[in-house]
Parts: structure tokens; sequence; C-alpha cells
């Protein structure tokens, strides 16, 4: 699997060289964004702008035509009008370009007519053995080698933002959106497409890709619909032994948005399919943006809890309730400590603690025993894996108070100590995931703490409310426990065939 | 109904003076959070703390009683070691205190004998008809009159979020959690109250002031359970035809959580129960504290949609289909929009476009033709309200522009102007909402826009996910059918009687 494509698709994503047709200084532009891009975001490869009527784009000498290039040009970026975009792909094959991304619309997308033009753009460019993205598609990124040719306006330092998930999206303007949203919040990616009308290039064909590349860890993606007798099945099946793939697959497309009381049952039968289907290859099933991020990112840096059993430390009584009700409803188990557990927790906590799971640790300031009790829970052999809930306050009163004409002298000491000693937290946090092979996800409205930089700059996001925490748990542990039976069917095969 | 607890309340939510037993300056304390709150958050009436071993807290005269000062007490926090509650309440009494909040844990929630010592402090009160909030509770505040009695470190100045929204939790860490959450988010709140262990108030009298409180148009409450023989069911009935009740409501309690395992079955039945009541009340039931903002914000100050037919207007398609899914799951109807506005909207955007609902208006960026589709729908007969999908992106891009080294002398104007005209827009979807007596509900991954806060700042809250704003016309739109059933109801009977 993924060798021919993975060849293929080499000068897309590692180019060494990058035209752009249609590059132009004037802000507002596509042509603009993209070319601003690939210069602001990086790159370490040739850069040639193509435009005929200038010299230079943003100190970049310009050339004519894709032809006129003095060096092999591995990947060019067509961001030039419908109509002109054939004569472009006939100077694409001349010139011998390996891969092209078509961000240019008015193709398939506008009906009939413009289906037959995209017909002959990609026959030219099958012709010259030339692999196309697109076209009306939103471009690449790759923060490996700090590439980005995204159409978006995004001039975002991809070198900050470098990590394990990469993203395939049908949909040009969600995808490039949602990678917006997930750089916000500190996601790590590794690649991105947007893989436009898929004319040449499918989204299963990224999948693939992304399958055979060492740097993807996680493959997520956004999808709006198969094409008929797609090869995602059989390589959604091979790639989950190896790696995970979360999917935010809506059940509508566009066109059935078109009679959209009608669409509603076709959509309803089309998503039990999916359903089916992604169960049967180990495919995470996300329903929305928040949650496919949350998940990807678990997935990419934290070990899989082994099962469904929770163990849940908070500060607070109702964070607790409203937690161990979303565990129950997504089938997780808010599992009985055991005895030694209850114990050792008893010496830390006040006498009227709760001594059951959740563990309360009624309003106790001080985070490190409050860690200690996590320490305890993730120790118990009944456990999986730990939700903690209430994190990194302290610098958010801290802001409070000292944004305050009414303290004045006051000795705010005391918050300086416990925020150093939340970052201590942190610390010990990462290593307790490491030692005892089990996740910990984190839930607070606290936000701005460098005790939440700590442990968000090594990949552990903390999310805003206990319900996501618990969707991200119920995810893990549901691939984890699709893993094992593959493995149990394994070993049964194995010991049958050992029996002959 | 109401008319009794809302004159016993008036003390409570507004003192003319207020003590606080246990108010000092050493920070980290309750005691100072309590009167911290009190003295920086703006109260104008008149504030004594209470301490044997000082003369002055934060520059006022301390008192060794509540007996000892000068003037009439309405409100008297307590926020001393259980031990001492008794005989602070018995001051209290001697010195005919009209109310009391009971900050001091140790109580009924740590077991038989706490609750001994509960009822003896309630019945100490009775005496001398004082109405007490807690014990074992985090407070209240009062935006209306800058009332902060809060013991979360919570300095914020509450005249900058003043609102139409209630709130009473039976969860205070929870609680007033998410009181910081929605202060964060510009949510306007009215009235908050931590009802604690509710040895006297309970969290329906406070629902029930908060029906008959005129400066409250919703009421939101966070519930893990109602009392035996709760008059909430007769109460939910009667404030619901006049404001909404938005609940979160938890299936477990904090008991029952005590047995996780063997409590997951009562609580599924228990939650059916509460499904059906909720239902025939017309409470608005909600399953998480997202949601419980964005449906009181939404209520708060937009009008209820007149059924389910939601017009949907996109600046990308992807994000329509996830609309379009969402909101068929919810039973709302992306309904068919009339010829003649297909028509209109036909002169406003390309040839290509979709001639449908949802209205993609294909990555234009100029925000006033977006709006004129966004107006179009509106008054579309067909369409009961409209999710606008895709808004403030200009000033995100600007800035990130900004911000670039390779950006140099570039003309950057063309982003002024769509900020400036975006602006533009927001104001007149304020007109609109307004005209049209319909809601609109936005979503966009943009943040910080000029044009999100003109909205917002007029309580038009911005969501980050289509799938949210969905939800939130879903629920706007059950209660609008809620209530236009039980006007059926009385039309009927009315008619009835004038037959007779």
């Amino acid at each position: 699997m993924g060798k021919v494509i993975y060849e293929e698709l080499k000068p897309l994503f590692y180019p060494k060289s990058v035209a752009v047709v249609g590059a132009t200084e004037t802000a507002g532009k596509y042509g603009f964004n993209v070319f601003f891009n690939l210069v602001s975001g990086g790159f370490k490869g040739e850069i040639y702008p193509v435009n005929r009527r200038v010299d230079k784009v943003l100190g970049f000498k310009a050339y004519k035509s894709v032809k006129d290039i003095p060096v092999d040009v591995d990947l060019t970026l067509i961001v030039v009008p419908a109509s002109q975009v054939p004569s472009v792909m006939e100077d694409c094959v001349e010139k011998n370009v390996k891969t092209c991304i078509i961000i240019s619309a008015g193709f398939r997308e506008t009906g009939d007519e413009g289906k037959k033009f995209e017909d002959e753009v990609i026959s030219i460019a099958r012709r010259g053995g030339i692999r196309v993205v697109g076209p009306n598609c939103m471009g690449i990124f790759n923060t490996s080698i700090n590439l980005n040719v995204l159409m978006a306006a995004f001039p975002l330092d991809l070198s900050t933002f470098k990590g394990k998930i990469s993203f395939v999206s049908q949909s040009g303007n969600l995808g490039t959106n949602m990678a917006v949203w997930g750089f916000m919040r500190g996601v790590g990616f590794n690649k991105f497409v947007s893989s436009g009308n898929e004319a040449d290039l499918t989204c299963e064909d990224f999948i693939e890709y992304f399958g055979y590349d060492p740097e993807t860890k996680v493959i997520i993606a956004y999808i709006e619909g198969f094409k008929p007798n797609s090869k995602f099945p059989k390589l959604a099946k091979e790639i989950t032994r190896k790696k995970p793939i979360v999917i935010l697959k809506t059940g509508a497309t566009e066109a059935g948005a078109k009679a959209a009381r009608s669409h509603v049952g076709a959509m309803a039968a089309k998503d039990e399919i999916v359903d089916a289907l992604f169960k049967q290859t180990g495919v995470i099933r996300v329903y929305d943006v928040e949650e496919l991020f949350d998940t990807a990112v678990a997935l990419a840096n934290q070990p899989l809890p082994k099962g469904r059993r929770v163990g849940i430390v908070t500060g607070g009584g109702g964070w607790g309730v409203v937690c161990t009700d979303m565990c129950a409803k997504l089938g997780l188990h808010v599992t009985p400590l055991s005895r030694e557990t209850i114990e050792r927790i008893g010496k830390l906590l006040p006498s009227y603690w709760s001594k059951s799971n959740p563990v309360d640790t009624v309003a106790m300031i001080d985070p490190v025993a409050q860690f200690r009790c996590v320490e305890e829970v993730m120790r118990d052999e009944n456990v999986d894996g730990v939700i903690y809930l209430g994190f990194g306050w302290a610098q958010n009163i801290l802001e409070r108070f000292k944004n305050s004409p009414y303290v004045g002298k006051l000795d705010l000491s005391i918050f300086d100590r416990l925020i150093d000693a939340e970052c201590e937290v942190a610390r010990k946090l990462l290593s307790l995931i490491k030692e005892t092979g089990k996740p910990v996800y984190i839930a607070t409205l606290a936000s701005n703490a460098p005790s939440i930089n700590i442990l968000e700059s090594n990949g552990i996001l903390v999310y805003p409310t206990p319900e996501r925490a618990a969707k991200v748990f119920a995810k893990a542990a549901s691939y984890k426990l699709y893993l094992d039976k593959l493995k149990n069917v394994k070993d049964k095969e194995k010991l049958g065939s050992e029996a002959n």
C-alpha cells in the first residue's frame, strides 16, 4: 500500500522548486495570498513567480511562463482565471513540471460546461504525467519544510506550529478555517491539503500518502462524500492498524442541500452506512471541529487508555457530577477505586472527602496535594486513565487582583507560590503519563496560566469543559479496544495455524 | 406566585447595608475574597466588616460583632469556621438582621453530625425570621447594584457585565466557574446565587424570585436534584409563560456518584422523568455550559423564530453543509426559498451560485453584498430566522499581514475598507433583526474584529461553529412552539366559553 502514491506526491509535499503562475503584489488577490504565504512561510527551496506583466514580485524575478524558469519545477501553483488554465497546463507539460495545484475555480462546480473544461485540463496533465490537486481548491501546507501555498490569507509562521497531525479537507473554506482555528489553539500540524474538485488526486489518495508518511502520526479529514468504488474501506482498514484516522463526515452533499427537505431522509440512510463502515475499519468518527482537534491532539501526544475505566479528580463537586454523567452517557465506567487507593488519598484530604470516584479534593487550594490525588488514581490498577478537572486558577486570580485599584500593598505572594507549584505539577504530570503509560485528559475554565502553557506546549491540550475531556477519553478507548480486537483475531489465527 | 418570596428576598438582593463576619485582609482566605469583592465591586450601600482581632479591614472600621454595628443590617455574610456559626447566628437574630448567606462549610455535606449542626443553625435563624442562603455556598452577586459577595476570587468590575440573565447554581464551584466563564465571553448577567446545602432557601425559591423579578428576562440554573414534593413543576409552568427558564440538569447526584457503576441505571431512569417534566413545563434543557450561555444570551437579546424554518447564508460551501446537517439532525427545516428571493439573490451573486438554501456567497469578499443576501433571506416569508456563517475575517487577516516582516510598503488599504464595511453590516444586521422580528444567529472562526464587537456589545453572541448556532435556533424555536401551543389551548378554551 501507498508506495506508488508516496513517490508520486513527494514533489508535491517536498518540492525543491515552486512556481506560482499568477503571483502578484496586489493585496486582496488570491495570487498575492499564495505567493505571499510561500515567501513569508520560511520555505528554503527555490521560488519562481510567473506573471506576464511585471518584472518582479515581492523582490523575486518574475517569468513570463513556467517554460522560462531556468531550473526543473517540482510544483506549480495555478492562480489565474479558469480560461487561461489549459494553456498554463500545456506550458507545465512542456516544462516537465511534476505536480500542479490548481487554485482557480470555474470548473465542474459551475455545471456541465465547467466539467468538460475540467476534463480537458486533466487530460493535458495526464499526457504530461502531472499529478494535480484541485481545481477549485485552496492549496496545501507542509510544516516540515515550512511550505505554505494556501490561497487563504494566512501569513502565520509555520515553524512554530510543527506537529504530527496531517489533514485533508474536501472543503477549502472549511478546511482552511479549521486549520487556522487549530493553529490558534496551538494544534501542531504536519501537512494539510484542500482537495477541491478532486479531478485527479482524491481525498483517498492523500489519506493513503499520509498513511505511508513517517512524519504523520494521526490523519484527520473533513469528508463530504467518497466517489463510487472508493478504495477507502480497504485503505482505512490497513492504515488504522498503524495510525489513527479521525474523520469529520457530513451526511449531506452540496448538491443534496439543493432540496433540503427531501435530502434529509437520504442523508440519514447514508449516515448509517458511514457509521458501519467507519466502525468496521477502525476510523474514529467525530461530529464537529472541536471534537476533531481535541481527539487528534490527544491521539498524537498521549498513550491510549487500555479500556473504558475512568478515574476523575476534581476540585469541585459539580464538575465531577457533570463529568460522571457525560462518561456514563458515552459508555465509560467511572470505576470504583481500590481500597488501597482510597486509604492513601484519605491521608491527603480532609476527613469528609467523598471516599469514592470522582475524587473531590474539596476546594483545597494546594495544587501539589491535588496532584498527589491524581497520582494515586493513576497508579490504581482499576483505572485506565484520568480526567483531571480544575487547573491553573492561581494565575487568573492573581491577574485580576493585580488589575484592581483596591489591592494596594496587600501581600499577594501566596499566588506566586501557587503558580510555581502548579508549574511543578504540570511537569510532574508529563512524567507521570510517561511512567504509567496512561493518559490524563484535563479540563479547566482557567486560561493563560504558565502551568497550562507547559502542558499545551508538550501537546497536552487543556479543554474548557469536562464534557470535552470525556468525549476524548471515549474516542481513544474505542480505538484501543478496536486494535485489541484485531490483535486477538490475529493471535487466534496464529494459534490456529500453530495448532495445525 | 412569587409575591411573598419577592418581598422576603429584597434585603438579600438589594441590601442597603451589608456585614461580613470573618472579613480579613489576609489574601488567600475566603473572608478576604468576600470582603474584597464587596468593596471593589462598586456597591454603593453601607459596608461593615466584623472581625474580633483588628480595628480596620481594607480601610473600613471593623466591629467585634454584628450587634455593634450602628445601623440596621439587611444582609450578613458569614465566613467563619462552622463551630462559630451558631453564635454568629444568635447575634444576627438579636441584631434583627434580615438575610444571611452562610459561606462556611462543615455542615450536612460532611455527614449526619453536620446535618444536626445545620438544623440547629437554621432553627436559630427561623426564630429570628432570617432567610438563609447556604450553608456551604459561594455567595451571590447582583449587577443592578454592583453587589458582589462571592467567596470566589472574583474582583471583576460588575458594572461592565450588566445584563438580563439571572442564574442559580446548586454547585458553588461549577456555578462560579460558569459565571466567570460567562463574564469572560461577555455574557450580561443580572443576578447569581450559589444555593449550597439549601437548608432554608432552595433553588426553587430563587427561580420563583427571578420569575417575579422585573430585571430578569431569562432564568438559567444548574440543578443536580429537586427535593421531594418540589414546587418546581407548578412554578416552572407559570414562569415559562412569561420568560424562559434554561436548565443544565445533571442526572447524577453527588451521593449517587459514590457507587458510580450502580448509579448509571438509576440516572438514566431519572433523566427520562426530568426530560418529560421539562417538556411539559416549557423548560429548555441544555447539556453543557456552552449551550447554557449560547441559548440564554440568544433568548435574552433576540426575537424568537416563529418556527423551525432556517435560512442559511454562508461564505463557503463546507460550512453550509455542516450547518444543514446539524439543522436536519435537530429537526429544523433548511427550507426552500421563494422564487422571488432566488431571483433577487441571483442579481447579487455570480451566475454559478447554488440557487438554493444554503445560500453560498461563493467566497465573495465584499461584506455588503453578503449582507444583502442575508437581508433577502430574512425577508423571505418561508424563513423564520437566519444562520449566517463567516463574518469578521478582514480584521484577522489584516493583523496577520501587519505582523509580517515581508509586507513592507504594500498597499493594505483594502482591508481597512473591508473592516469599515463589515462594521456597517453589523449595524445593519441589528436594525434588520428589529425590523423583521426574526433572529440571526452568527458563527465564525474569526475573532477580535470590530464588527464582532459591535454585535456582541449589543447582545448578539457570535459562535465559533455552525453547530452551536443551529443548536440555539432549535432551542429557541421549540420554546416558541411551546408558547404557541399554550396560546392555542387558551384560545380554544376561550372560544369554548364564548360558545357556552
